[in-house]
């Protein structure tokens, strides 16, 4: 693991990392913050999933997360949103939503897609690994949220580890990628076109599935141009509600889909997550 | 004027605006972030000016000032740190220290800078004039601060408008600007080689030369690399101490040049403007 750069922050550290991936078989570049604590201390780990487009980079620089983490001493890790590099395929018209910034989260099944596309393994597996070993995060405090695509993949992985995550939340998420146009194209790009695969990796599906978790946090601007066509809040709602999940869902008039809007409840959501990993 | 984008934001809105400067003879950019208020309500206005290569996104977006700007209920306004365009001369070597992105906040004299680097009369009347009769701010409550290049700014700007500004700080600034490289290419550039001229523009020549505020406030990173060769804060230690000025200035071991470092403090920085706009 390579340190890209590694700065002072309200009192702690953010760094910038880079590692060779066995699960993607690229680098991976990822970020971290680490709050002021004692020597020996394990902190809680909050993992944050960030939405197409993104790297590493969007949240570290506009999620105002350092705040909240120095005060709740929380550990903040921010992952790429796919693998990235010169071989490494991307959607055939240069799409946004498809290929590089747009990892879905997904153990890619499909050729080209599959060499490299393992995003699920890498930030359930290979990546936590890294993080424990080399940063005092403590593994039996684990949280995890995320932004729009990032969304999705905390809630389908927050929902697939109930053990690991005392804490699952998101902004603006996609809640059933099966049901929408960004996430049927990634689903059926990445895992084929038997929709049985899907359900996985669609979080109103795993909880029709079965999957439980007591409560999930989402927040959702009000003006968010996606949220009719792509993000659809009232299907979790429905599914939440059919299974008895607590969903605390905060629709916030005025707030689009940008970091403006995440930043603006971010303090929020960390406050909720350190309640639950204290 | 043009509305390039605005977005809800802790309750107000972030907005980022275009118009056509008579001053500079370019269209120039800004971003002003207003809080939530009650209407016909004028509200407290803070300047933030810039540093080297930064535009008004820089801070916009990695500043971190939202939080504070809302709790206070200040208006935060972000000016560009240059003319820029086509046309408009750029440093023949393309350093990034002179030119496009390092207007200095003097008005140039010299060929071929004068045309456009008017950056003296954009701040301190060109915008406030838009500004005032576009946005709820109030003029007689203004405040101003700065990072790096954009510190001098501060300093030089409220030196010399001791009845405007109420409160005036900076984060790492270019104290004294003709003792130092950075400040002397850019002085001997846009002003010629009478250094005199450059007095006016020099946060510790002004204050030699009877300029006075009751207080500053200075933030200054232990760990910028640029502390010793370009900042010197010693120098405005020392002429605030010998002109009877309540320098408060805090270094923070650790700490670098950037927005990390920049944002960690900005909140402490907008509380003690906040008091002195109240």
């Amino acid at each position: 693991m390579e340190t890209l750069s590694a700065a002072r922050a309200f009192d702690g550290v953010q760094g910038v990392y880079r590692h060779a991936s066995a699960a993607t078989g690229t680098d991976m570049t990822f970020s971290v913050f680490v709050p002021a604590h004692d020597e020996g201390e394990r902190l809680p780990v909050v993992w944050y999933l960030s939405g197409l487009t993104c790297t590493h980079a969007n949240v570290t620089e506009k999620g105002e997360y350092r705040a909240a983490c120095a005060k709740h001493r929380l550990i903040f890790v921010a992952p790429d949103t796919s693998p990235r590099g010169e071989f490494v395929p991307d959607d055939p018209d240069g799409a946004y939503d498809f290929g590089l910034g747009a990892g879905f989260y997904v153990d890619a099944t499909q050729d080209p897609w599959a060499a490299n596309y393992q995003m699920w393994s890498y930030i359930t597996q290979e990546l936590p690994e890294l993080l424990f070993a080399n940063f005092p995060g403590d593994p039996t405090r684990q949280s995890i949220m995320g932004h729009s695509m990032g969304g999705h993949g905390a809630l389908t992985i927050g929902l697939s580890h109930p053990q690991r995550f005392r804490a699952v939340s998101a902004f603006a998420p996609i809640v059933a990628p099966s049901q929408v146009p960004w996430g049927q194209k990634a689903l059926r790009g990445y895992l084929g076109s038997h929709r049985e695969a899907w359900r996985k990796h669609d979080a109103v599906a795993l909880i029709e599935d079965g999957a439980r978790l007591p409560e999930l946090l989402v927040d959702q601007g009000a003006d968010d141009a996606f949220l009719e066509k792509e993000l659809r809040p009232e299907l979790l709602r429905k599914a939440c509600a059919d299974a008895g999940i607590h969903l605390t869902l905060n629709l916030r008039p005025g707030y689009d889909h940008s970091y403006y809007f995440v930043s603006t409840f971010m303090a929020d959501h960390l406050a909720w997550h350190a309640a639950r990993l204290a």
